[in-house]
């Protein structure tokens, strides 16, 4: 039988990842005892594979498909290699993409990429750096760290490091400084070129994304329902996000519609606030599971 | 007041079946203070018991109602001494009902339970296993184990074991070898005949019955809402499962309508998949709490 | 710009309210790096504030808001010195109020109040207590207490305790016996004075009090929707909470209808076995975020 | 080649026998990926074996020798069938033995175990409480009990069970009252008749007999140094136990001499106070691996 | 009979001070079920107190005997309310001594103590701080603070706050600047002046105090047993420090001494390194348990 | 002022390595909130580096002097550039080395590293694998690894890996085999070669080096005294190792005397087995803190 070989990320985004397919549909559970996920759909076979790794096992037909960040992508220049499907906006805290940075001691003389001339640089993303740094006509010496990147800078083992962070908070309250931005980063899905040519695969690949897709904007969105007066629905439809029109439904009582609507999630404090001023009442507020 | 004695399964279902009771209706705490574990229903006196004693203490009125296993309802040879009100399918980790199956060592001579012949079985399901070899004709050692049933064969203390799986992973894993299935056990509802004449007591035991059905069922199934084209609307209806008929409503544009429907959860990712390309759009995914 | 500076309590109730505050639409985090809780709100900036101390520092205008318990309010006498916007009924594990209580040891002469003359009594509500026996003409020796203090009244350090308790079960499992409740506390939405006199904090104010007030009152309603018999409607609308009057929609076949209500949960597992002897079918309930 | 089949007690004095064989020289390792522990002598085979199983495994031979509890070698009326080698004296925390008791509710009317006629016990020692009762003339519904047992009583599932108990601290605490001690237990090393016949098995049940022995007697004693003045000498003899004649050595200066002796550690706090009284100097105390 | 009430400091120093009196001879068990710690000694109950009111016990005689820090019988002014037997040189993680502080934020105006006139200082040492800032002149506004107290000055709750600190290297992670030491804190053994007066519970309390001090001097001393050439002997004995004579005994080869003296462990690496320099050969280190 | 910069092995080895240097008597303390681990000896100044980094700052001078893996030293070519001072034995959790080997799956045809040809192997050994390969004529595609190495063979991601090992039994346990040994691994102090040629930062490190192996070997060895019948004196000295030879003193009663020894710890239980046959009695086994 014909199955897809899936990808996931082991590490840091594993648990968020298992969780939005289960928000999809797909129930994984992965044991101590067994390095292959079970997953409840038989035309899928899992792995668990470091982000690091997962666009070479792609790109040479390992797997079929899989989700990674774009900065691995890069490290193994990649981009041409696989078929990139999408991104898909989720992280473990945040949805805030992440950032690969050039940072150095706050007292450095270090002030722009160019000063990195002849100086050490350790970071985990080597080939890319490296790239980078020779594109921008720098020599440097460019030494793969084994993780804890920023402290080698603190302690004073480099003179830099290009290090991810989503807020830079961490950076700062070590005493470092940012000194450039040098790729912004975000989770992808991404596929073998020969999967996306075989028709039974695509279409198993645009099954997959179009139901985590559907979960994580649900994750976004809830409904409002309530009761309007007539006399005022205008107003309290003039509130309303125009994008997505709502329904609205008569009540027995011909002075009453009900109003229900899908709403970013992050509007409902402001909305509900300002929709009861106009004069809705009863109002709900609902979860989704997805939103297609 | 009459309250209805109610067991629940102490040890590793308790915290699920606490989970289900919250769900169907009934806040259940329990303190490493109090034996007796509060419910915020004054008609129900909860005790916490191992599954392994319940049959006994509904069968002996001690307890009206309670929760276990069919193994245990057998082990105590309880079947026609408690009325058995029916099945819950819930468990820890699975839907999956559990198997008390005999297993030996991957090299054993053991091919089938004849061949238990004179040779030492270890089981925590004593009086069942003693029995059910009997009524096949064998005479074997039958001794009880206190827990690590299966480390007694892998470590050669017995030639045999009766012991309970899911799915037999962790059996194979320690290279053993299940011979034959000798029971399937499930979580039963149970009472005692004297509180199944009482109408007060049954007419509460049905309610109990009733809503923690309601829960699990709440659990497998979803609602789908969906805007769909009227022209396609016969596409759309074709898809969804025939047996729970959808509620179709008119939209203000008279060339859409609401459909809406409760569907099973494992269905969800294809259903979704397909009323898309039919046509659907506006697709939401709720929740449910319970489903009568 | 002008910002709410919104005073959390710190300590046995800050993860119950920053769950709160994230059903009512704010998401704040906190972490071991930054005293400031990050709020995903520019019009607010928090400060995590023991409950103890929250009252005196609203009242100055170091906060302009603050949810604290009443105790704390009269510990240190700011019932006028702030403004009460209201309680919020919550806890960490019920929604029980809390009571202050004069406990003593089982074999205690103490039998009143007014036994304690003379006598020594430990509390952490210094002042409180101290001006309570003053009222009602008690000469005791109050002494604070840095925490355990029913254990100095088992140990025999004092002679009496004022200590709080939701259920008097702790008292009661260490011997000791409540003489009577000195104070019924709740937790309080609080504000500076100035502050509400500022039309746009008092309007931020009246905002967050709405939303929280929302999310506390969806844990306790639920939402049910069944399919009726036109025959049965007036059957099953009588059992249904009168105040709230049923959404009744016609469905295609004429013979049923659609009632759809929001009723308290404690109601619904007793609603819905009446609901189903009434004849309604297709019984599902829904969760809910927010109700206003 | 030969091996000693070695049963070690799982559950909770596991711990425990591992840290006394590191003391008395055997390092022993489990893990949850191997039934057998690991111990670095070539001449033993260890097995985890539970306590209330081993006398039986041990009085068949499939050990040659183990490591249990009384109780569990009289519930399976083992005395005869192994050879009882000598007790351990040792326990998770404290030094005394363990009782088994007959308890009840405070309140209840049984006050002597003849009062047990005709009601219903619950205990995990089935066994020897069954023969225990019958010896008495007393004839009562013994219920196996899959531990808590206590709770059973306290719950009122059964009239009085039989339970064990270091210091009944615990009983008291819940309510429980001791009628009557029914077995005094301790930990002992038994052995195979065949094994202890056999002199190569012989020899090697009591070196690790002789060792655990010198370990757990280290742990009670510690080694006292001392300078004292020649004309006090007879001073501080006095004081030290006379049963383990002190070493005397003369010092460089004629007026004072070294003493060192062995002495039980709970002594120590008395000795040290008084032989510092009487003119010792530079008292210095020593911890002891092993005494033999 | 007559014992010693003796009072252990509840908290943050309990742990140590448990592992102080077991090193000492005393074993102190404590329970979650049982405010009274156990100790295996007949003359003497404990009591668990928090250092913070450990004084006032002490003074009105509840208790015997405590350990508290200076701190907290100065905030009571109990300095001639009690017996202060002496100092115990020992804390959680060092034996450095704890200092109160006065600190403020990196940016602050306050220079100098004098500096807080009319401003707020948060600290949990209150009438301290009070009474100290009187006798300097200032006026300032001195608010008890429950724990957390330099989150306060970070958070701009209060201007400055007096806080307990080890090194002062958690004040300045958090930009925090010492502004002045105000008091220097140790942990004292402190009697009940009427228990100092009875013969046998000062002899008692001596008896303690002697051990209580031989078990931390044991932590600081180690021994050093070596073999040294005749020759060479007088080298060696000039490396060894000189306040403790060092024993010299013979050996079977004449032209070798074995030379065994006490050290200050701090000592041990840097004697070592030049003893074997010396010639010194066969160096032996041992710990001790106690030395008087 | 000059002082040593050491690097510590950060990681799995880092507590082990912390509680060496501790027993060797430098006290390290590592905290969150700060990069450098202080220590107690103003001569040296430490950093945490990774081992697998820690060769090329000590090659370079970053470092003055480090603890690393063999392994590590060869991936980097560092086995001149560095001076290599010697072994340490020590580890987790036992005292056998490490070793690294190529393994396939069990099923695998690769018997040989031959067999790799053409095929894809991973590990995190990636320079010293590539070239290991090349010496043996072998062309493979070597791939680095980021952990969890051995599932990719598992998984079929490539063909072979070549992975750490103590026992080899993790590697069993998931069906895997072991083709080779390619190399065997050790921990090592490693110094800058301008360091050894510095005559203070030679014997700084030669300090270091001599202490760290005393507490190794205090961890090997145990004192032995007892008290010997002069008349069986050469039956127990002949069991005693013959390269330490023991210490005689005479006793008073001249028909016995004292012997005492150093001897390795693994021979305690056999030895004081036969010394108690030998007659020897009061024999007693200390711990030791450092031999030299």
């Amino acid at each position: 039988m014909t199955r897809l070989k899936l990808g996931l990320p082991k590490g840091s985004l594993e648990q968020a990842t298992i969780e939005l397919f289960s928000q999809a549909g797909w129930h994984i559970s992965t044991s101590s005892r067994n390095y292959f996920p079970s997953i409840d759909d038989p035309e899928i076979v899992c792995s668990l594979v470091r982000p690091q790794e997962m666009a070479r096992y792609v790109a040479d037909g390992t797997l079929d498909m899989g989700l990674t960040g774009l900065d691995w992508i890069l490290e193994w220049e990649c981009e041409q290699k696989v078929a990139q499907i999408g991104a898909l906006e989720y992280s473990k805290s945040s949805n805030r993409p992440c950032r690969w940075v050039l940072i150095v001691r706050q007292d450095s003389e270090i002030k722009r990429v160019e000063d990195l001339q002849g100086k050490r640089v350790a970071t985990e993303l080597e080939g890319f750096t490296r790239r980078h740094l020779q594109q921008r006509g720098v020599e440097a010496d460019v030494l793969f760290s084994w993780g804890a990147t920023e402290a080698k800078v603190v302690e004073g083992l480099v003179d830099a490091a290009v290090e991810i962070t989503e807020t830079g908070s961490t950076i700062r309250a070590h005493g470092l400084r940012i000194v450039e931005d040098l790729l912004e980063t975000r989770t992808m899905i991404i596929a073998n070129h020969d999967a996306v040519r075989d028709d039974w695969k695509k279409s198993k690949i645009d099954q997959i994304t179009l139901l985590l897709n559907a979960a994580l904007t649900a994750r976004h969105k809830a409904v409002l329902k309530m009761n309007v007066p007539v006399a005022r629905s205008a107003e309290v439809l003039a509130i309303l996000p125009s994008l997505q029109s709502p329904t609205i439904n008569p009540l027995s009582d011909p002075a009453w519609q009900a109003v229900e609507t899908v709403v970013d999630r992050s509007q409902v404090r402001d909305l509900i606030w300002r929709l009861k001023q106009a004069g809705a009442v009863g109002i709900l507020e609902y979860d989704l599971k997805k939103v297609v």
